[in-house]
């Protein structure tokens, strides 16, 4: 498939992530006309990056997703309507997987409740045996894309034992081991950790609820409350 | 150096830090009488495990301090006396290591921000550009003891550039470089973390303070505050 491309609008809905203005300036070595664009300015352009749906991109040749994630794209009416969707896939790899070393050293060295006792102006330490250290944990990575491959590569050099979960149960490199989904509860039976890095799809979206947490052998609160629960969340 | 143990005092000044009483229960397979002592039955004790020290200690044979660091003893004294001091130096090279580790993670991805805006009820996720990852980056960890090089062997494989300070400037694994002490100028230079892990002493009470800082090249306010800054300071 090929088109020539002689505008492409950089969506405003792109600025709830992250300046639109930055991106036009870093395309600034395209052919054709490239710009931060509203609603009504989608019907004169080629192309759009973006981070909403909006109907009008059916008219559009190319439609690409600012995200890794395109769950928001309605799939069917693009294809109906020769839209090439593209997205993000592979870029979030390494910074995915030094957040989530980052979450679990912060859960292993208490360093999420030195910082709430820090806002509270709390002088206290965590209770001497509290704490411990990565070094020969399990963690259970479910979904081997590119966010669960960098989530490997990263806390495999800090010494945790990375098992993963994937649709194939065929190895991947960094894993020691691999199960299929229908053995989900077999790989995390021994796990003190489990990292969700799956797509949100109709398959995906209630496997990895709480109630899970119960097939863990220890400490299933501790084991899953990264995996089910956003720092950011308002509690 | 020999001497008969008939009775290991615990001293009280332990349950500081942890419950003196679990230390008991872990070395009932020595000879001679293991028990938590106060003040009044340093006397009968041949040696003290101890925090905290006391007059009464210059007639054991033998004090062992928790800590890695011994500058609460006076040296002069227990030598003088012929009493073996004795520390815990070697024990915490990796749980540094991760606490320092996640530190540098906390820092990179924001997850400090996110802790403290949970605290707070708010919904806000720092700006686009302020979380970065520690790929490529540099550290100077001044000091390449047991806490230096824990430190050097969790961040080499997370992929920063680790460089280290040590009086004699030789050369120790995991260390990319290694300045001599006066060089601390031309070591801190290219870093964008400095970390230091020196015992408190004459010579390095004042080698860390934060006007340091301004010889680093990049973000020094970011470089240096977790070296200075502990997370569990009051404001």
């Amino acid at each position: 498939m090929q088109f020539d491309l002689e505008r492409l609008g950089v969506h405003e809905s792109v600025d709830a992530v992250f300046p639109a203005a930055e991106l036009v300036d870093h395309l600034t070595d395209l052919d054709g006309t490239v710009d931060v664009i509203r609603d009504d300015e989608i019907a004169a352009c080629d192309a759009v990056v973006t981070l909403e749906h909006r109907d009008e991109f059916l008219e559009c040749d190319w439609v690409h997703s600012i995200q890794s994630g395109v769950d928001r794209f309605p799939f069917d009416a693009l294809e109906a309507a020769d839209v090439i969707l593209t997205n993000s896939t592979g870029i979030h790899g390494r910074s995915v997987g030094e957040t989530v070393a980052g979450y679990l050293l912060s859960f292993s060295r208490r360093l999420h409740d030195l910082a709430a006792n820090q806002q509270a102006n709390r002088w206290e330490q965590p209770a001497w045996d509290e704490g411990f250290t990565l070094t020969g944990k399990t963690v259970c990575v479910i979904g081997t894309g590119t966010l669960g491959r960098g989530v490997a590569d990263v806390l495999g050099p800090l010494g945790l034992r990375v098992i993963g979960v994937r649709r194939s149960g065929d190895p991947v490199s960094g894993f020691e081991a691999v199960y299929p989904n229908d053995e989900l509860h077999e790989a995390i039976r021994d796990a003190e950790f489990v990292v969700a890095t799956v797509p949100l799809t109709d398959e995906t979206h209630t496997s990895s609820t709480p109630r899970r947490s119960t097939r863990c052998a220890r400490t299933p609160t501790s084991s899953t409350s990264l995996a089910v629960q956003s720092p950011t969340s308002p509690r």
